[in-house]
């Protein structure tokens, strides 16, 4: 069961910026949620909520902001941080997964040994939008052979209807809007 | 003290990738680290050593790498995360520091309202190279008045002579190459 309270505590914190990153967005700006000692490690238990160390064999993150949630819901549940980037950063052997943006298109990676078949993941991302990024990274995630036993974020903007991209799998977001 | 055997562990691990990100560079790739958890939860454990959670009152993360060590070694110590980014990616007012690369320049931010002046604080990258970012950002912490208590890497590459421009201040990093 969802801590309804901790949860409202992270949502009264994030912070609106208006016209970030071009006129008209509005962004939801999470750095106050990290500031805060509680309201961090409450978004790290409410990420990995039910949970325990050796339920998943990895957690999966998404450059950049994905990267702080996903790097501390795997040392809190004891496991492996795998990283997913925009193609070209990382250095070993990839798979890739491509998505198109509203202008162009996006690609992004994963190394070729980051997981076995097999493996139980948990993906993690700060926000889901319209589900482009979301959906690539389970692509690749299945390209891989992996389990997804949950796919988290932090904040899910409804509107965006991010997760009917993502459908058919345990969708799980802090706060929505 | 640290401990030796789980440094040796971790430099074991990390893979030595040639040509990355171009010819002739040979790139260190940690993502060997991450993927195991008792490595990774060791790196956490010596990048935070001898701290215990009130020593600090932040980590201070720089993108993107560095939020993965960051992140987990704030939620380790119980404190906040404030992330350094390049200039243009974070979405509130910032202050910006800038350094030389070797063709052209960069420039780094930080919110305004990330610390308070006094801030106790460790500041944590991944890799000491030539230490243009890491003074960088030491620029930044300074600008908001912050106490540096630690600046700690994972890996240092001692023939880039980046602690050179960290004079002064308690540098410390896990392994060194």
């Amino acid at each position: 069961m969802t801590d309804l309270t901790a949860a409202s505590r992270i949502a009264a914190a994030i912070r609106n910026v208006p016209d970030f990153p071009k006129p008209g967005v509005q962004f939801k700006d999470i750095t106050p949620v990290l500031a805060d000692a509680g309201l961090f490690a409450a978004s790290i238990r409410l990420l990995t909520e039910n949970f325990a160390p050796g339920d998943v064999d990895a957690v999966v993150g998404i450059d950049a902001r994905g990267f702080i949630f996903s790097a501390a819901a795997a040392l809190s549940l004891n496991c492996g941080l795998v990283p997913i980037r925009k193609k070209g950063k990382l250095p070993w052997k990839t798979i890739e997964e491509s998505y198109d943006l509203e202008y162009g298109s996006n690609t992004i990676a994963m190394h070729v040994d980051a997981l076995r078949p097999g493996a139980r993941v948990l993906l993690v991302d700060d926000v889901l939008a319209t589900g482009g990024t979301a959906a690539a990274a389970v692509g690749l995630l299945r390209k891989a052979g992996a389990d997804i036993r949950r796919v988290a974020f932090v904040i899910e903007l409804d509107f965006l209807k991010g997760r009917g991209k993502l459908a058919g799998l345990p969708v799980h977001s802090l706060v929505r809007f």
